[in-house]
């Protein structure tokens, strides 16, 4: 399977057309790699809306010198200009070619470059467009999901041979299971890894986001493990809070409650369920226990090309879900200073139910 | 050796009177961290210029309930407020303290930011001030020298024990190859990988910023290894070009040429010396050899909390050296379908000499 990056950029023009806006400048990296493939690190694309006018298709990838042969390889079906300052050279060129209303994406470009643009944009107006390609990664295509899949699939089996290795084990180190964890997802055909890998045990499970140290795992501690894999630019996400040697009856307990929230997140992930009663649902469960305080954080992210992007799952968020949205669910209940529990797996939003793609047990897993 | 944060808040305090400004708004997480210690994903930083009023030190660092027990940990001497929008509670605590012109990072502020910014900043001047902590972070203190060390140190050791190990030889796969690198670079002391390490074997070493593929390296390639580690936050860049097998009097004439400018941006390497200079003294020698056309890109970049950083070492650069900025020199030379080759080192400008930090030999290895 291949990405159709034509029909991508016609279903932007669809919404160019609807903002009435003449063509689109795109400058963030990671809009211009889902509509073209370009992979490098400096790229400006210029999306133009001809369809709507009599004129010539103008749009033209502008990359630098590093990346000539990159760009003729990956982008073959698109005009490339070879600049250093690439976005002022496709600025430059909008105005030569009068294109008219240009948008930018205004939650990207910074106050600086924006003045750049206007200092170079004689005979456009510039216009603020946020968002417009997020809108249409929001839903993932067919070679999307199955690049989740696969990096998905790359997560569990690499956290499979983790803890078939014995490599969980009291006495090594919060850094060492993670480098342990990040070599087995690369064996099991992660390209990259998603994120800087989470291993907390005891009393920094609760701490949400912990960074791996040199603390050593004890003989009861929760040990809480956040780790993805990337296959093909796409993220997967997924935590799992084991016990090491024996649980107690409040790991028991806090392991349950979070589970159970878990569980009513996912069931509450639907098409046209809002951001918010997904996360509300999740939520209930733990604050009918008395703990509410205790989980900090939103319930869940939209994931793709990103590790964090729309929809935020949380009491904040706006909009509803679509069938085809990929996201995270991910409680947590962290008691500071003695331990915390958290519980993620990654799912596509599908009519009749989600898609569970991180398929690893949920079950309390006491690690001997 | 730890880091002196208040020093350096300190030091940003007389930039801010320089600039008629009250208090700067941090957004840029990097610079939160090198004036904080705070290393978590979400955070704004006002810092407060006090010593030029009467007043308090309005001084605080805003971050979300994710963070709150780790940014009491690492940044126990400011005040600490948790909200969910950090940078609307921070503009709008400015605005209730009256605090009079606040700068902003217009370089790393996005339009729909400021926009926002703008609403909520009832009463308060907000000024653009772009780079002024990176212009702090420019000159390295001993803390951040001795990281870089460390950093550089981890890849020199990472690269031995590849070598070492006999892993880089004919038959095995770039990625393969970048791989085991990284694994002996996290043995070696690195606490994360700089860069998506590069591996372009053959014709791939044409290729600029080639990102490792499944093609198999094979005797008479050059390979060309560009990769660092981070220690306590610093980046460390290296590139190597070896031939394995048998080298051709085409390849040992590449590489002595690219060695011979590599020398010569080395030694350019002065206090006071413009960046254009550096540049053009290692450029001089390949456009000597009539292949300055094949030198695509510049010379080399600051290196320390970002793997790229000011200054830039190019043509189109501005400004001049001082003792203590870190900076990479990487010339390369690339026939487009034949191979290339690049020789980066990772140095501290110092008067009498740079210092050198990435100690790997630049002998042309030939890989038996």
């Amino acid at each position: 399977m291949i990405p159709d990056y034509a029909a991508r950029r016609g279903a932007l023009r669809s919404l160019l057309v609807e903002n009435e806006i003449d063509a689109l400048l795109v400058t963030d990296l990671v809009n211009i790699r889902y509509l073209t493939g370009f992979t490098g690190s400096n790229a400006v694309l210029l999306v133009h809306c001809w369809d709507t006018r009599n004129g010539e298709d103008r749009t033209v990838i502008c990359t630098d010198g590093r990346y000539r042969t990159q760009v003729a390889e990956q982008v073959p079906d698109l005009r490339a200009e070879i600049a250093r300052a690439s976005a002022r050279r496709i600025v430059e060129l909008a105005g030569e070619w009068q294109l008219g209303r240009v948008g930018f994406e205004s939650h990207v470009v910074t106050v600086d470059q924006h003045r750049g643009f206007e200092d170079q944009s004689t005979g456009l107006e510039l216009v603020p467009t946020p968002g417009l390609v997020e809108q249409l990664r929001l839903v993932k295509d067919p070679y999307e999901v199955e690049q989740l899949r696969a990096a998905c699939a790359a997560g569990d089996a690499g956290l499979a041979a983790l803890l078939a290795s014995g490599a969980l084990r009291p006495g090594r180190t919060e850094r060492q299971v993670a480098r342990d964890l990040e070599w087995a997802m690369f064996e099991a055909g992660a390209q990259a890894i998603a994120f800087t890998t989470i291993v907390a045990a005891g009393a920094n499970s609760a701490v949400p986001h912990h960074r791996p140290t040199d603390a050593v795992l004890r003989r009861g501690d929760f040990v809480k493990l956040d780790f993805g894999a990337v296959v093909g630019g796409y993220h997967s996400d997924m935590t799992r809070t084991f016990v090491l040697g024996a649980a107690s009856d409040w790991q028991r307990e806090v392991y349950a409650l979070v589970r159970a929230a878990q569980r009513a997140g996912r069931e509450a992930l639907k098409p046209g369920a809002s951001v918010v009663s997904v996360d509300g649902a999740a939520r209930a469960v733990i604050e009918a226990a008395g703990h509410g305080a205790l989980f900090v954080h939103g319930l869940g992210h939209g994931v793709g090309l990103r590790i964090h992007e729309a929809p935020g799952l949380a009491k904040t968020g706006t909009g509803t879900l679509l069938s085809g949205v990929a996201v995270t669910v991910e409680p947590g209940v962290y008691f500071p200073g003695r331990g915390g529990v958290r519980i993620e797996d990654t799912l596509v939003v599908r009519e009749g139910g989600p898609e569970l793609l991180t398929r690893t047990s949920k079950d309390l897993t006491v690690v001997e």
